[in-house]
This record gives structure tokens, C-alpha cells and sequence, in this order.
């Protein structure tokens, strides 16, 4: 957290403090020693997120895969606590130029929304297991999340992402401004725990599901994602096509199911 | 509005229907020929979006520096609606090589905050002006902004922003599943319209407010961004920095303000 100076204003009164926000740094990412992002995120749990970020960016698949991964040492950069590096292992293929070129390229079938899910679903094929939940077991999620950032969260700026076990254990819990990085965060925290690919687990984030957040999580293998807010077209059909349930508008009891229903049972 | 299938549930019960959920599609962004950027945007006001993306992201200062601006033609381009094609004046440098290495280049200054900050404000000097609003003005913002938004939004999955000028009046409201392309469609709107620099303006958005959002303020020189929710700390610095109040929390006659504080007054 982050002192800043603030006038308050109720009514016609206007008072001067110090409040509390959120805070937000860039984070250099580094691969074999190229610089390959820089993302707005919130310090803490580094490398959780740049793990995450390798796993749910297809460049590698676990952790066995990362050679090394830690800050940059005081000396080597100005602000070696804003720069995380990985080292990839010997047999991992890592071209920095295709990657660059990745970002900028357009399919070659066209730029649309199911070009973007054939991309998709090409490095990352749908979930084949069989997981079932009763829709019961997300509806005390939520206010699970809502627990755990009490603790740390007096800003009110936080997104956060949380990971479920299928007994309902909650394992993982991080947060983040940017709603990306939570999710990168919790799953780079599961990768480091080798505990990939994460069969019979649910994901529970605090913002919108768009397309982003189901394609990370179809990368770590996540059969169930909840949220408390709406889903978009591209994320309920990418959902529905790797087999992943979406469970959004929770609250309590109330719950509307998208993608992969038939994992979702009333009993 | 895109139809999708869902199972709904309440208690023990379930049911199957059809919901609205918001578009979500990819954007190919082309500047003279060369493609720069894909973003994942709800369809609709592209042009707006894309006239923005120039303005805040710096390739271009105005209107008159972009010489057109179109969706590709069918034939050029297999889903030529999900693909905008900038022509810059021949007076505008733009070198797309130099655009992709900055995306990836860390400052020379090092990875952090104030390099982020000083880079802003390098390519976007402070305001100037002397603009001030009562505290009130702000009160009644979100309930026009929710007003417009009703009309559209049926979906509860899309971000909103809108531009005010200092007598109150609602000039644009845009929506999006991206707060950022929210907000970059009011600004594109306003760069079409031949309306920046945005002096005298309000900009309220639906979403947090980082850095970049900020920084898109910054670059349309709009002298207030007000908000619901939370701001962070490296958008309360550059706002401090900028020149710009930033209004968050806003409740009715309640609200929080950072940055160029004294540009709110009580009465």
C-alpha cells in the first residue's frame, strides 16, 4: 500500500488526509536474458506472476521447464526489484523474434473471433477429464475471496484471484490492479508448486471474464471458472469449445452457467 | 449482443435459456500498411477506437495528422470489418519499427515508477490551464453515465466512458468490454469531432483508475477524470504530476480527490 495526500468532499464540507491506494509499478520480464514485457503490476508474489505469465503465454508448459527464475540482482539493473528473470531449460525452443512477431501478426484465416479460438485451442487442446461440481460448491466462493482480501486489501483497488480444490480447499489466493495478473499470479503460484495441470480445480476471479482469462486458464488445464461478474461472447465460446464450465453473475445461491454446463449439476 | 446458452440456477432448481452476453471480437489495427496492434474490442465506434489508440498512444497529436481512416474493404481482407486501416499525412513520422521495439524496451533510467512517470510526461508536458469545478458537478455524473448505458447495455459485461464539458453537458459515451478502449473511443471521438485538446472537460469511466488510463487523459489534456471506484498509486502520482484531478470514489455528494487537487472546490 501507498500513502497519498486527498481532499474528501460530503456535502459541502472538504477535508485534507492521507489515504491509502493500491500500488502499481512496472514489471520488466526477461527470457534467456531478452526483454520480452514490461506489465503494470502490483509488487509482491513476482514470481508467481512471471511463472504464470510464461505458462498461460504457451512459453513453457511447467515449471520443470524454467530453469531459473528471480529477481535481477542489485547492480545488474537500476531497479533490480522491477526486474524478474527467467532462464528456460536446455530443451525448452524459445525464439524471442517469433514470439515479437506473435503480437503484431494477424491469422492467416482471417482476424476474427474464431480465428482467435482455433489459436487457442492449437496450443492448448480442450480439457478431455471428466470433472463434475455441484452448482452449491461455488456459492460460498466468493465470499471466501472477499475474506482473504480483508486482510490485505484496505485500498479497495485490488483485483483478486482465487484457486479452489475440488473439496472446496481454497489453495491460492493472490491480488493485483491488473485482473490478468491475479489470475497469472495463482496459476504461476500452482505452476511452482508443480501442481499443473490443474484437474478438478475451480478459479474464481473478482472482475469480468473476458476471452484472456478463459485462455489461461484452458492453459492450466482449470475445468471450472467462477465469477461475479458478466462473461463476453469470445470467453463463453471459448469456454463451451475446450470444455471449460463458466460460471458467472454468483451470488449466493443464484448462478448462470456458460460453456461446459453439463460439468454443472443442481444436486 | 451476442446469444448464448446458459443454465441458470437458484437453490436445487435449474433451468436452460438463452442470454445476452457482450460482444467480444479482435481488431487488427493498420498504420500505413504495416500492422501495429490486435486488440480485443465489442464492435462498434471502431473508427472512434482507432482515431483514439493514435492520439494515446502518441503516433499521432490530431485529427489532421491521420489522412484516412476505414475499415479494409471486402476482398482485401478476409473479415475486413474486424480490420481498420490508418493512413498517416506525409508530414506525420512514423516508423513501426521503432513503435514495436518501445513496447518491449525498458528505460534507460531503469524499470520503475518514476521512469514510467517521466516517460508520460516526456511525450505529453503537464496541462497548463487554470480549470476548476465545484465538487458537485461530479455528483450526478454516474447516474448519466448509467442512463446512456442502460439503453445499450443489457448485458452487464460492458465498461463505459463519457466525456462532459464544463457546463455539465454530455458529449459521447462509449462502451467496450476494455476500460481502455472506453475510454479511447471517447477520445477518438473527440479527435474526429476536432475537439482536442479537451480543455475544460470531464472524462468519467465506469472501471479503476491506473496509470494508463491517466496517461490516455494526459494525452487528450482533459483536466479531470472522475471514477466510482479505486484509484492507483502510479495514477494519482502522474495526475499529481499532469496537472489533472482525479476523482475516485464517487457517491454522490462523496467523493475522494487526488492529483491536482486544487482544481475541485467545495462551493
Amino acid at each position: 500500500m501507498h500513502e497519498v495526500s486527498r481532499s474528501r468532499f460530503a456535502g459541502t464540507g472538504a477535508a485534507q488526509d492521507e489515504d491509502r491506494v493500491a500500488r502499481e509499478e512496472p514489471l520488466e520480464i526477461q527470457v534467456n536474458g531478452a526483454s520480452i514485457a514490461v506489465v503494470m503490476r502490483t509488487p509482491g508474489d513476482d514470481l508467481d506472476l512471471v511463472a504464470g505469465f510464461l505458462v498461460t503465454e504457451r512459453i513453457v508448459a511447467r515449471e520443470a521447464e524454467i530453469a531459473s527464475l528471480h529477481h535481477a540482482s542489485t547492480g545488474e539493473a537500476e531497479r533490480a526489484d522491477n526486474v524478474v528473470r527467467a532462464m528456460l531449460a536446455d530443451n525448452v525452443a524459445f525464439d524471442v523474434e517469433r514470439l515479437r512477431r506473435n503480437l503484431f501478426a494477424s491469422s492467416s484465416c482471417g482476424v476474427c473471433g474464431k480465428a482467435s479460438l482455433e489459436q487457442a485451442l492449437a496450443t492448448a487442446p480442450p480439457l478431455g477429464d471428466s470433472t463434475r461440481f455441484r452448482a452449491t460448491f461455488f456459492s460460498a466462493l466468493p465470499e471466501r475471496l472477499r475474506e482473504a482480501q480483508r486482510v490485505f486489501d484496505a485500498t479497495g483497488g485490488l483485483h483478486g484471484a482465487a484457486l479452489f480444490d475440488a473439496d472446496g480447499a481454497r489453495l491460492c489466493v493472490r491480488e493485483d490492479v491488473g485482473r490478468h495478473n491475479a489470475v497469472d499470479k495463482v496459476i504461476g503460484w500452482a505452476a511452482r508448486a508443480q501442481r499443473l495441470p490443474l484437474s478438478g480445480c475451480a478459479l474464481l476471479v473478482s472482475g469480468r471474464v473476458s476471452f484472456e482469462i478463459v485462455q489461461k486458464a484452458l492453459a492450466a488445464r482449470v475445468p471450472a471458472i467462477a465469477a461475479v461478474s458478466a462473461p463476453t461472447s469470445l470467453a463463453v465460446e471459448l469456454a463451451e469449445r475446450a470444455g471449460i464450465a463458466l460460471v458467472a453473475f454468483l451470488r449466493g445461491e443464484k448462478m448462470s452457467v456458460y460453456g461446459a454446463r453439463e460439468r454443472i449439476s443442481a444436486d
